[in-house]
């Protein structure tokens, strides 16, 4: 049973009333081990004798196996060849058989069904099954346990079981609660089969743990009367609620444990004043992307930014430039200069510095002591300076 | 009252029993408030009605700010003029009255003296008090309460106001507990006070909140009796101490608030199989540098590497090295080369590229198949590779 807590800072920003539920305290750091555990322990003598395999490369691989390890049950997971040592460690460690085989998702999935067949074991899928979502749907019923006057829950959406187990859990206890799902707008699967407005854009998103591309069939019919909405997320949106988890809540979530938050603030006039349940679904975050993350955020924030200046061709005029920028108090993280592609004259050096500073007024004032010094100033990097935060 | 919670992760990993207070979660990001809180109560109303004042370019200066506005205090908070903006926005947001002056902290603490002096508030000490102390002092009455029997606790040490506090109120409950201290090698003001065996060398530590050039006398003469040890951290150990947290437990630590797991991992031998209380003190970490942890924690795993090889200086040259790295399921995150000054033959070119792998042994074969292909590769930064986490 993970915390559930108010979060008066999340709130005092959003305008809602925040409650998270913090499924990224898991053991295994996200919400898959209820639904592994429940379906697991359903199993007949002789297939938990048999042994089950699933297929997975991220939190359903060390939700199982952390499920048949307490149950005492062989597990096997198949993984995709390229999946990080870390996981394939992990997932050894709670006693699981980890194969690593296929070049992708689907093949590795091909071969661990293959598995199943040829010897006998139950395969357990990540999304696609009653008694999965079953156990997804006990974070419904602790969340209303610990906060009976929840207005709305928010719960990310990917193959569906853990929104469709939820939906099913709190309406069946409150009926008038309403439950909304998080999807990111690249991938925008459930939102497309329930509601047949919106196209996936097939690219790359940062919330791993819900780009799913086929939703549950069974999933998609259980939340036809009991979903209220799903809200579609852009990727700056997510990559923000993941540092504002990290610098307010000090806690770690990974792109679809953002979801929830995103959709909050992408949609203040929806919760201004109401009750809101947060699921933060998991916390499994690769650390360079966490990196990535943390910088874009900055140079979203205009902390950071890519300034472009002429420069005199002569000794100590870019030491008259990292002196000035220094005088401001602004911090140098990078530079680079050519003379070959410029534009301008022969004598002219081109100049690119990163620069920190500590706002986005502060980063202001520097390019305008730049500027009064004679140097003409270009900002790069326009699209991540946007304030797209919705 | 902050949760406090056994990490079997961790225990697995130190091979000690751990149990984590997480004092950064509290609403300040740290517990700085506790003994804030308490030192505040106690003035006289003549007092509390002329206000407070602090000076703090960190955890201290809302640890005030927010036990003012609590206790409907007036505060003044002194901020040296190169405090981040959203540190001052965060301590105006409690209703303190921020003053930005001074080039660094002596400057600013000489103006907030100043202005006590002349204006009759009273200043408040971050740790030299009596009343500090014991609200930091709380800790240990929780830790204690919560889990009982437990055998040492492992505290960070600054000005010594929050160790010298924990020792007191848990060798009061329980005088057989050990209390150990965890201190930045570079600045082990309070090692070199009571032991006189150590000196400071000078250099920024990544552990901030802990950064003390003078120690409270009151708290080191409270220490002369109930401390047990205090451990000397390097900055590795501290930086993946914060990664672990982060990793692991899903929690942000900043560099001070980690040093206590960093103090256990360090000396495993000196906790093994005993049960071990850490103080997480806080979390208020900046963005930037803890991408940078995150990366150089990478790097030190072997994730990360960079690598100078010798290339002919022929169209196709980098075509091909990229390629061979790209079967292999490296990933290249930075590519520069250069021609001008290299030892070898001018029709040679050298080629530096950052890659990233899945693991140590995965950078292995990708550096094996360069060397196979017929490339000499040198790999740079041996000093961050090294396995120094101690």
């Amino acid at each position: 049973r993970t915390p559930c807590a108010h979060s008066k800072t999340l709130s005092a920003l959003t305008g809602a009333k925040i409650w998270i539920k913090f499924e990224n305290l898991q053991y295994t750091g996200s919400f898959k081990e209820r639904g592994a555990y429940v379906k697991l322990s359903s199993l007949s003598d002789a297939e938990k004798s048999a042994g089950v395999i699933a297929m997975s490369a991220g939190n359903h691989a060390q939700g199982v196996a952390y499920a048949a390890q307490r149950l005492n049950i062989p597990a096997t997971i198949v993984m995709p060849l390229a999946t990080p040592f870390v996981k394939v460690q992990r997932t050894r460690e709670f006693g699981a058989d980890v194969i690593l085989d296929g070049a992708n998702l689907s093949d590795a999935a091909a071969r661990a069904h293959h598995i199943a067949d040829t010897q006998a074991m139950t395969f357990i899928h990540p999304f696609d099954d009653p008694l999965i979502i079953a156990g997804q749907g006990t974070i419904g019923l602790e969340i209303l346990e610990d906060v009976p006057d929840l207005d709305v829950l928010v719960v990310p959406v990917g193959g569906g079981g853990l929104i469709a187990g939820i939906a099913i859990a709190a309406k069946a206890l409150k009926p008038e609660i309403e439950v909304i799902g998080a999807e990111a707008a690249l991938i925008p699967s459930m939102r497309q089969k329930l509601y047949a407005d919106a196209e996936p854009s097939g690219y790359q998103t940062i919330a791993e743990g819900i780009a799913v591309e086929r939703v549950s069939d069974l999933a998609a019919a259980l939340l036809k009367d009991r979903l209220d909405d799903i809200l579609l997320l852009s990727e700056n949106s997510m990559e923000h609620a993941i540092c504002l988890f990290l610098g307010i809540e000090k806690t770690l979530a990974e792109g679809a444990g953002a979801a929830a938050l995103a959709a909050v603030i992408g949609h203040p006039d929806r919760f201004r004043g109401r009750k809101v349940g947060l699921i933060l679904s998991g916390g499994n975050i690769d650390s360079r992307l966490l990196a990535s993350v943390l910088m874009r955020d900055m140079a979203r924030d205009g902390r950071i930014a890519r300034l472009r200046l002429d420069m005199p061709d002569i000794p100590g005029a870019l030491g008259q430039v990292c002196n000035l920028i220094g005088e401001q108090g602004g911090n140098i993280i990078d530079v680079s200069h050519q003379r070959v592609f410029s534009a301008g004259p022969a004598k002219q050096a081109e100049l690119v510095v990163a620069i920190e500073t500590r706002d986005r007024v502060h980063m202001a004032q520097v390019i305008a002591a730049l500027t009064a010094s004679g140097r003409v100033v270009t900002v790069l990097d326009s699209e991540t300076q946007k304030d797209d935060k919705s």
